[in-house]
């Protein structure tokens, strides 16, 4: 089982420091502990183990020390940057795992991102040697990339010439749409292996600053406190501690448990289904910022996103085979309602409301881009009210149960009002309707709570279905959901679920999970033969020329 | 070699006719003669032979029946209005050939769809029995979508379910993308092989309107004749005639030339390379409507960019090693200019003239979309004026002479400035300074005329060579490019040619190439076992069921 629980004690890769408003975060690969046997972490290249605690530092520093205003990502190695990803432990791994290593990395990407666009953090990438693939790409997710001027250190994207695959997650598209860089001049770069120094760098924006290697380290951290010292005073906020996913796992006659607090997610491979259930909260909410800063990690919003984003995770790469996910929900309508209004009520006052909500919000998108399909089931138990709704208008379709004598309800809560956007930038509910988006507007301001009939012909089910057919019709349509080919199911579901506008991430996602499915598959690439395959072997790649 | 050249009276599976404002297309697919042997065309199905007729026939229309303002795209079989793309003919083909064929395929249902946003023409599919995957998709690509009520007649989508592929030929996206289906419908219709008939397809906004069988004909008519008799009056129009392409094939020592009036293309496959040269005017061009109506397809904008539309063709479909195209142009840079400045003074008095713009305009998107790098090479004799600098700047990159002694000359004509958009809806000129709006705007509106010194201050070459080095160079380039992955190459160009927003168009493009390039290699559907291998024999298909 992949553990995705980590602390800054226990990191093998990245070193934390935080002085004032800024933090420093540098990168020191132990070649010694790969994620799996099998390959050397050489120059600072990375795998899932060194991108877990990448992927925990840039949440954690959220909630850990609210008082940083400024984030420096660098190298703790002499002379390298980053190497990007291991080209050892891509060619050894499965497909399936390449495709959701390389989506895993792309959120922790835009993660950092988000720190500075609604977290206030501004990220500096201190280049201080050679960066190439994933490492330029993780510096182009900062806000300003500052490069040491010396003859060795190159920013470079060498997959295309080098290995036969793309800088797919996220580097073309970030050059072209984040950076705006000429797209011929993108072209060159991007076919270039040994990459752009110095002035060219910066002359064609690849970079923000160059600086001498005797000026780098004072030039980059003078700027970090520049920024820390301008605007919003931060130095009153005080943390709370981001606490480890509490889950216990069973085994079953085949079926695998997963029992968190407030989660529970029960996957049968032998029917290629998995059960997450979301039960809502159990006892007093917090009602005041002071009562949220105490409640820290254990109020519900936390806790049980924290779940929900590890049992996403554990579906993702520890069951490759589960094609549907049905969503329920369990517990108090009111109980979840409560606690989101009161939340939403202290966003101005709050810096941890603010973050949780920005947290809810990555954990509702990874969602979203989760390759599986998500069917919400609104049976008598259920109750989907506010941002439990969410997380099924995130799914791909809503079946509510019609039972005369035990009316069931939903509830839009005031979460939906744009405080959750999909990487497209729309909400759910613009989303679903986007041939009316005044509906969606409507939705969004008056939050209604409507029975399974209304809900209905607010459009907001996909199937209304009668009490005595429930458990047939339910039955009929997993059946056929798992029957269906994976492949184009991934295909249809990344098609329909991002309709309406596109934003750079929504863009980096729908070309990565399309283009990357289909270069890491080709003979070019993975074949024996392939780019990959050969890289830095005595063998060159030999390739099929057919261009499609 | 493909023949693209047809005519009405030679269509075997399309009739057109036109009365008045109306023109009524009907497709009774001749299943006697495929494309290639080896399948039978049944219930209208289509291969490439079907869509070459609806692709000259939806740009004919434009020249030779400008009195058009409504067509009817129907069926004339007994029942079936087109049963999509052949399954035989896909199962068939190579991998190449079938991403091909989908893209070209597309562009057909573009153009319908420019009939209407620029060729004021709205179109009307009459679906007069059941239409299912490809044939969807081509009534999707009409204004309006009538359906015959009766118990038979459903419209589907049934690639999922039954061929383990996507309807990704524009379908997925325009369901929700264009008709704006809500997403959690289009998964239901989507993967229901069956599809929806009558008033749920209408309530689900899948059609536009449902009529019984009896009055199904009657009530198109009468639509068709509203359009046609309301608006803008164009009973005064002459068409021009709409004249093949005329070529000549030659080959020596395995090169192939196509020798056009003012488009050359010259193949060498043994470099994976091809020099694809386009020539100025050379004698004078229409200054009048009547002049311009007087040149009919003579005049040099559509002779050359039917001749250039020609020669894209023939490389994806008959050249699929070739990685490289050299783009240079030759002749008078005045010359061009001067075309260019007259037919856009025409834009308010000459349909001729719009038609002729909307047509370049689409040649110029069938570059952006074709999976080969492009070079333009501002060499000694070239003439980059106005829309051969279009050209240019729709490939990957320019490189421009520096000879201090015989300075060349480009110039931005009249068309940049928003005649020609991309498929994603930005200038040229915009999509390459996407990170300087204004300086595409000041360039769009100045229309400088620039040696190439002045040019690369401008940022319009990508790389100012010393004319010493100039072949050197150029060699080393060529040489280059040819050597990296096909598919890499193909991957990378599509991200970095589409920065900026996007539109129906782009994301249809986008999604095309990358899905359809995935699943069409993915054992799960072309494998032995695959499910669109394994349609219509006794085998079920047998997945790999990893979700990636």
């Amino acid at each position: 089982m992949i553990e995705f629980n980590t602390h800054p004690d226990r990191y093998r890769h990245w070193t934390l420091s935080v002085e004032g408003g800024v933090a420093r975060l540098a990168l020191a690969v132990d070649n010694e502990h790969p994620f799996k046997d099998g390959y050397e972490l050489k120059l600072n290249s990375y795998d899932l183990g060194v991108d877990i605690e990448l992927s925990d530092v840039v949440t954690r520093l959220r909630f850990e020390h609210p008082e940083v205003k400024a984030l420096v990502v660098t190298s703790q190695l002499d002379r390298v940057f980053c190497a990007g990803a291991n080209i050892g432990m891509l060619s050894a791994s499965t497909h399936p795992f390449k495709v959701n290593f390389c989506k895993f990395t792309n959120e922790t990407r835009l993660a950092l991102e988000d720190l500075s666009h609604n977290g206030g953090i501004r990220t500096l990438a201190a280049v201080n040697g050679p960066c190439a693939g994933g490492g330029y790409e993780l510096a182009i997710a900062c806000d300003e990339i500052h490069l040491v001027d010396d003859n060795s250190s190159a920013v470079s994207l060498p997959e295309v010439p080098l290995l036969g695959v793309l800088p797919g997650t996220g580097g073309l598209t970030r050059l072209v749409d984040k950076r705006k860089i000429r797209r011929d001049l993108a072209d060159v770069f991007s076919t270039l292996a040994e990459g752009v120094r110095g002035k060219r760098a910066k002359k064609w924006h690849l970079v923000d600053e160059v600086w001498s290697r005797t000026k780098f380290g004072e030039k980059v951290q003078a700027r970090a406190e520049e920024i820390a010292s301008s605007g919003e005073d931060r130095s009153d906020r005080q943390g709370i501690e981001w606490k480890p996913v509490e889950r216990q796992i069973g085994e079953d006659d085949g079926k695998v448990t997963y029992s968190y607090k407030y989660v529970d997610l029960l996957v049968e491979p032998a029917e290629r289904k998995a059960t997450l259930t979301v039960k809502t909260p159990d006892g007093a909410q917090p009602q005041t910022p002071g009562d949220l800063q105490a409640a820290g990690c254990e109020a519900w919003f936390l806790r049980a996103f924290k779940e929900l984003d590890d049992a996403l995770c554990q579906l993702r790469f520890e069951h490759e085979d589960i094609g549907l996910v049905l969503l329920q929900t369990r517990g108090s309508l009111d109980a979840v309602l409560d606690a989101e209004k009161a939340l939403v009520g202290m966003l101005d006052s709050s810096w941890l409301a603010r973050e949780t909500v920005s947290y809810v919000a990555r954990v509702c998108r990874r969602l979203d881009l989760t390759a599986k399909s998500f069917f919400a089931l609104l049976d008598r138990e259920s109750a989907f009210g506010g941002v439990l709704l969410e997380l099924a208008l995130g799914g791909d379709r809503i079946y509510g149960i019609d039972d005369p004598d035990h009316p069931v309800h939903l509830a839009i809560g005031p979460l939906a009002d744009g405080h959750l956007p999909m990487s497209n930038g729309l909400t759910r509910l613009q989303s679903r309707f986007l041939a009316d988006p005044e509906h969606a507007a409507k939705l969004q301001k008056e939050q209604p709570r409507l029975d399974t009939t209304e809900a209905d012909e607010q459009g907001l089910l996909t199937f209304l279905v009668e009490d005595i057919d429930w458990d047939d019709d339910l039955r009929i349509a997993c059946e056929e959901r798992v029957s269906l080919s994976p492949d184009a199911l991934t295909g249809m579901e990344a098609s329909l679920r991002f309709g309406g506008g596109e934003t750079c991430d929504s863009k980096i996602f729908g070309r990565l999970s399309a283009w990357q499915n289909w270069i890491f598959t080709r003979p070019n690439a993975t074949g024996e033969q392939g780019a990959l395959v050969c890289y830095g072997k005595p063998e060159t790649a030999t390739f099929d020329w057919r261009r499609t």
